[in-house]
């Protein structure tokens, strides 16, 4: 695997100690780690997107229980940092799942094996996500390898939007997982990667993560994958998803709607790919999924690098002018070709039943 | 009218004098004007974007040719400019309607008469453009109105993409004529200024425009506007285009289909402004109208004020990573409700009849 695993988005290590998180907020300019001492460190983290993506945001939230107990076990403090971690962010579900499972296990454990108990649990959901990983990856791959054989050596043109590569997870991704393998084995892809205004996370992590693990890419405005797609520049779109509801309606980065659309329209296959901690069978439809918003200032502004090679934030927008934010958009279930998921292949529909 | 008309994008002047142009690509920072005293001063003003707009485009192209044939108003000189006019950028069709019209008179004037036919044809571009964007308004106005009705003191909110408003022309823009005209008559309007990256002409530009104007706007980022259609959170969409073809398909500034996509599937009219020398009835539809690719530049940067007032350019990607930039795209006649004209309200599959 060419990926730099020598790179990690979180790790845990021994019982009790710090656990440190790769800062994605500097990314792709700064490679620099934090430690997370507290479960607020570990909230604020995931507040402010040093940790994104739903499979990493859920590991760090267990992360977050473990420092909690350490810091105080008892069952008040223990369900104080519950909540402070869950009201973080309201759409990804993996959060919500993260914190429930260690709670469960937490509060029939007494407090003084707490501690130990929490370790474990985190430690157990991140090995989960990596597994989740490469089974998804595996399942996704002959879908690409399909699209290649007529090829005759072409690159299969995958779309993908925002970052549900390795910095979403604690693996190989999500979305790319299939693309990591397929690359591996030698299946010509050219990936485009949306830039996913207004953080920018395709332009500054993906396109940063595939560059290193050497699979060709091109960074692409938000506003040009329908034209693509129209002139057959595309076979198959990617995404990730931070909430899947029963009905296969899928809850991800604003902007995936409308490369939904266009994939529609040009007859393209779309397909998101989801650990199945990121289906929520409590949520019939996407309807009722909460959408964050992230308010005004992530619109006016755009972050990068300085030609003297200062990290700056820049407006883009007159003074005065005002914005608003969004961050996520629900696609509807009959827009999904496939769900790839570490259980297999399933039909959007099937969502629901798959997690009872 | 409430629009600042102390700022005027282009100004002609006296036969025989330089051109002034507002230069936009250091908008909304700073209001600089520059003058135009050659055809390459004008050919480069509309590379670089210092003007921009189909409209717009057209007019300066046509100061061009009164500064070209200034020089030298010789056949060779006159039209060696025109080549050099018309490579300056291939979507737009307003730039070959215009140098083909000043070139239409300039051939049958004896070259000492030149220069004066020269600006008179330029002033006429300009006048008519004028009173082209009044009518536009006019005509559209009343559909703004009319989804006003219903709403009980309700903003209508109207999404719009990059700018096709009073800088894209030399009035009240296309756009934004019928926003204007609506607010002017006290009719509630909220507009939805879609960011359009990757040189954010929405939040640079028409922001700062409706602002000034006290038109009430948000910016958006380009991937937003699919939810908030999806919500019914937009009543009605307005762009401009660089050309319409004779079938009705409309080329407009890349991202402009995906907002059509979404706007069929919520029901939300889409509606085109242009005057009608942006029709071009020799392009009998979209797919051969040339596609301007700008470098990938644009889409690995961004370019913003500094906290400190400066204006900077910051790459928001890593170092190394590729970008594709394609900076239009077609949307097909069945999409569009509506081209707002100064002829009148016509059906786009009309469109080529209009100018016959």
């Amino acid at each position: 695997m060419e990926i730099d695993m020598a790179l990690q988005t979180i790790e845990l290590g021994d019982i009790g100690r710090d656990i440190r998180i790769l800062d994605q907020t500097l990314l792709p300019f700064r490679i620099e780690y934090r430690e997370l001492s507290t479960w607020q460190d570990a909230a604020e983290a995931i507040k402010v997107m040093r940790v994104r993506g739903a499979p990493l945001i859920g590991a760090t939230a267990a992360c977050g229980m473990a420092l909690a107990v350490r810091s105080d076990p008892s069952d008040a403090a223990m369900f104080k940092a519950a909540d402070g971690l869950r009201e973080t962010r309201p759409t990804a579900v993996n959060l919500q799942w993260a914190v429930e499972r260690c709670l469960s296990i937490l509060a029939c454990t007494p407090p003084d094996d707490r501690i130990k108990a929490a370790w474990v649990e985190a430690a157990s959901i991140i090995g989960e996500d990596r597994a989740a990983n490469r089974a998804i990856g595996e399942f996704g791959m002959p879908l690409i390898k399909a699209l290649a054989d007529p090829l005759d050596g072409e690159p299969v043109r995958i779309l993908t939007h925002c970052n549900a590569g390795w910095l979403a997870t604690t693996h190989l991704g999500t979305a790319t997982a299939p693309i990591y393998l397929a690359h591996e084995a030698g299946v010509p892809v050219h990936v485009l990667v949306d830039e996913t205004r207004p953080r920018s996370q395709g332009a500054a992590l993906t396109a940063w993560e595939l560059e290193r693990a050497g699979v060709p890419c091109d960074v692409i405005a938000d506003n040009a994958g329908g034209l693509l797609m129209q002139r057959g520049q595309v076979h198959l779109v990617i995404t990730g998803a931070d909430r899947v509801a029963a009905n296969g309606d899928v809850c991800n980065k604003i902007g995936t709607y409308l490369k939904a659309l266009a994939a529609r329209e040009s007859g393209v296959p779309f397909c998101v790919s989801v650990p199945t901690s990121t289906i929520d069978p409590a949520m019939p439809d996407g309807s009722s999924i909460p959408i964050e918003d992230r308010g005004a200032d992530e619109v006016l502004h755009a972050t990068g690098m300085d030609l003297d090679g200062t990290i700056r934030t820049v407006r883009t927008a007159a003074e005065g002018v005002s914005a608003i934010n969004p961050a996520f958009d629900v696609t509807p279930a009959e827009m999904v070709s496939t769900l790839i998921t570490e259980r297999g292949l399933i039909k959007p529909e099937h969502a629901g039943r798959i997690v009872e």
